[in-house]
């Protein structure tokens, strides 16, 4: 967590962050030329060119987000996020992910997944294939979803309350631990012609999981893959989502508008984690980042004022209404910021921080952070000075590296890939090539496919085990 | 219907018929040491080489079926089915047709997904995702789920009664119509840096479908594929069942133990689909069948000699209590079959049907068919004499092609491939290459992508729009 001075240099990880949309985190770039992702989301000769980028970076993983419904916080309808391309419109990760799978073969992939809207056996199943087929490269992103429009579309009126959603995440991931990690002991599949058995029975077993919102009887009927669990990532930041992310994460993502703030959430959540019984140092944390680069200096903040030109403040004041459920198209964009925001809405404002730090004074600056950085903000350097921003970024907030979403795609992951990679390879920051293993063995260096002792998973396989 | 004895010979569509798992209708054969299925079932590698050798000898399709849950109608536990690989263990079909998508090109793909335990919004959302990255080469088997081992993983104590599955699997076809074809109208999708609009929000509606069991608001957050519904697969047989085909399907699996039958359902499917409103020539039949071939009639009979060493009656029977809900491990296989199955358990028993045709006359017998052959038989023969009894079968029953199912996988379809498709290929019955177009194009030869005017799904998709 201190100045990193030892002859080990931090390793970081590196993802690219992406979503099935036609437009993720660079609000207006579509009617940016340069931009393939627009009119590639749907294609995969787009997805497979990508994905070689950074597998030939030697990325650790491509992560995909995703949401359920086209946002409708503006006017109540669709009609804005559409006409602006506001993270919509957007195709299912999911095939995209298994498609990838074959294009590539040491990337790891991490897919987002709904507690709220998926059902769990039919999850554990999904991904257990997923990994079966990738060799052990997956990771699922454990979302409870956030959007009232999603909502709708599952035949809801509107979202179960915050808390209460993660409550609903606890038993679902629960099920699914046992079914990932309970039901099947490792050697059931023997094959063993002459006893004409192909499972043995007796190492197979229900989970007869009866939790407060889901009951599944088991046993998983997919044999185990490699990782068993999917290496489980999440993003917890309120009070319960840290509690939630400290007892189920391997991966957190954290984020905040500053650096003591990212520290801050780092620290609380390995706190949390010790508390839940787990050894707080196995948690990763990771960082959503935008990177412009260059050969230069001068050629990435020449890219930073091309790509200025086509970012859109109306599509970020969108976003933003989007991610708050608030419509701030009402509310006057020059307006010094406390006059048209409440403290409360002020707390989940996101964009606080522009490309060097200094808080927005209106909406619209707040909005123009959005357009290009998102929360955090952007780095804008050649080779040498992005490489110390990053390293000094992972040593003053203690992330151990970051998900790099575009503001281009696929330009600004080939650029990261060309400027940026080898001056990390060259200081150790990042690996030449992948080690082998595993997507887990690789995030957590533990020599293990399997998910830590100490974590609820195995607790309930054993529960799974011992009450056959 | 009658004799092909025309100048243009009837198309046949030849299907691979396969399931996710380690053994799907060969019960026994894990142990031959020539099937590669048991071993590759969770292996990219191997379902690649398979699907390039369909694709290679121009096969319409791979057929996915699928269950949720591993039999348990032996002993109510699931340790039978385990034991013996009664379509066990199995993984999830939909990661393996999207990994393939990239590793074909012209090949088709359905895909089974069940009404009772998917949803609707994310299942019309996944497809399209499918049919974007494969360029419109899938379908969707509709199911409504059999196995009370499936309701048992979803939290149910047993099964939604029969009818109203289908009841609740229309309301949920119904969702995805209007998702699929009512919500985005023909170039929405606009791109237009000019006027700043991606998407026209007044050509994308949402659908406010408020069934009995599903409320979707929508609008689906992707754009429309090149086929928008999948194309439409669905095997009713009961009343309910050939009702809920001739209303939905596009190609309707038949299945029975004599021409005469099979005939007789196909027709009786037929005058439904009338009754609904539909060209009731539009409608497409195919049905299962087990091919043993080789480069002679001779050949093909040692073969079948070979194999039957490794088919188990053990399994089938297992398989026969998994799809009947009965446990017939209870009953005496050598007992005449009068004396052991009621009228109505024989009335529901597959595997009546032998190699060539005569009625089983123990429960053994028809175990030992269903382990070589199913419900229907099989066909043994070299290259002219299997190419003339599919043609047969066609012109006798009125279908339109076959889903071959293996013996041993790949090996029944490398042969079918080196010996058949040749013969097929030279009599006109089967294309020397894929034609252009869709998957939909090509099976119903009616160049177009989008799914028949006079179906209900486009019936539906016209109250969308007019709505709004």
């Amino acid at each position: 967590m201190t100045e990193a001075t030892t002859a080990h240099p931090r390793r970081l990880i590196i993802n690219a962050f992406l979503s099935g949309a036609a437009s993720h985190l660079s609000p207006g770039q579509w009617r940016n030329p340069e931009d393939r992702g627009n009119t590639g989301f749907v294609d995969l000769a787009y997805w497979s060119d990508l994905a070689r980028t950074v597998e030939n970076a030697k990325f650790d993983a491509i992560f995909f987000a995703d949401s359920l419904g086209v946002p409708d916080s503006v006017g109540g309808t669709p009609d804005y996020a559409l006409r602006h391309a506001s993270q919509t419109p957007n195709i299912d990760p999911l095939p995209v992910v298994a498609a990838l799978i074959g294009q590539t073969s040491r990337l790891g992939f991490g897919l987002t997944a709904s507690t709220t809207y998926e059902r769990p056996f039919s999850l554990a199943r999904r991904f257990t294939a997923l990994d079966h087929l990738s060799g052990g490269r997956i990771g699922w992103n454990i979302v409870t979803s956030i959007l009232d429009s999603a909502a709708k579309n599952f035949g809801l009126d509107k979202q179960i309350p915050h808390d209460e959603r993660y409550d609903r995440g606890q038993d679902f991931l629960d099920a699914t631990y046992k079914l990932w990690e309970g039901s099947w002991e490792d050697g059931a599949l023997v094959r063993d012609v002459d006893s004409e058995m192909f499972v043995d029975p007796s190492k197979v077993h229900r989970i007869n999981h009866e939790g407060k919102y889901f009951h599944v009887a088991g046993p998983l009927s997919s044999p185990p893959s490699d990782q068993r669990t999917p290496v489980l990532f999440q993003a917890g930041a309120s009070p319960r989502g840290v509690r939630f992310a400290a007892e189920n994460a391997e991966v957190v993502f954290t984020n905040g508008d500053t650096d003591g703030r990212v520290r801050t959430l780092v620290a609380n959540t390995r706190a949390h984690a010790a508390s839940a019984g787990r050894d707080p140092g196995s948690l990763k944390f990771v960082m959503p980042l935008a990177v412009i680069t260059g050969s230069t200096d001068a050629e990435a903040r020449e890219k930073y004022q091309y790509v200025r030109n086509y970012a859109s403040e109306t599509t970020a004041v969108a976003m933003l209404s989007g991610w708050t459920g608030h419509d701030w198209t009402h509310h006057d964009l020059d307006a010094p910021i406390v006059e048209v925001a409440t403290d409360a809405q002020r707390s989940i404002l996101p964009g606080l921080a522009g490309a060097h730090g200094e808080p927005p004074k209106t909406l619209r600056e707040a909005a123009r952070n959005i357009a290009l950085g998102g929360r955090r903000g952007l780095v804008v350097g050649g080779p040498a000075s992005t490489a110390r921003e990053l390293v000094g970024i992972a040593n003053r907030t203690g992330v151990d590296g970051f998900n790099l979403f575009h503001i281009t795609s696929p330009g600004t992951y080939k650029d990261f890939a060309d400027h940026v990679i080898p001056v990390l390879q060259e200081q150790g920051h990042v690996w030449p090539d992948y080690p082998s293993g595993t997507l887990r063995e690789r995030l957590m260096g533990t020599g293990s496919s399997r998910i830590a002792p100490d974590h609820r998973a195995r607790r309930l396989a054993q529960s799974v085990v011992t009450s056959r």
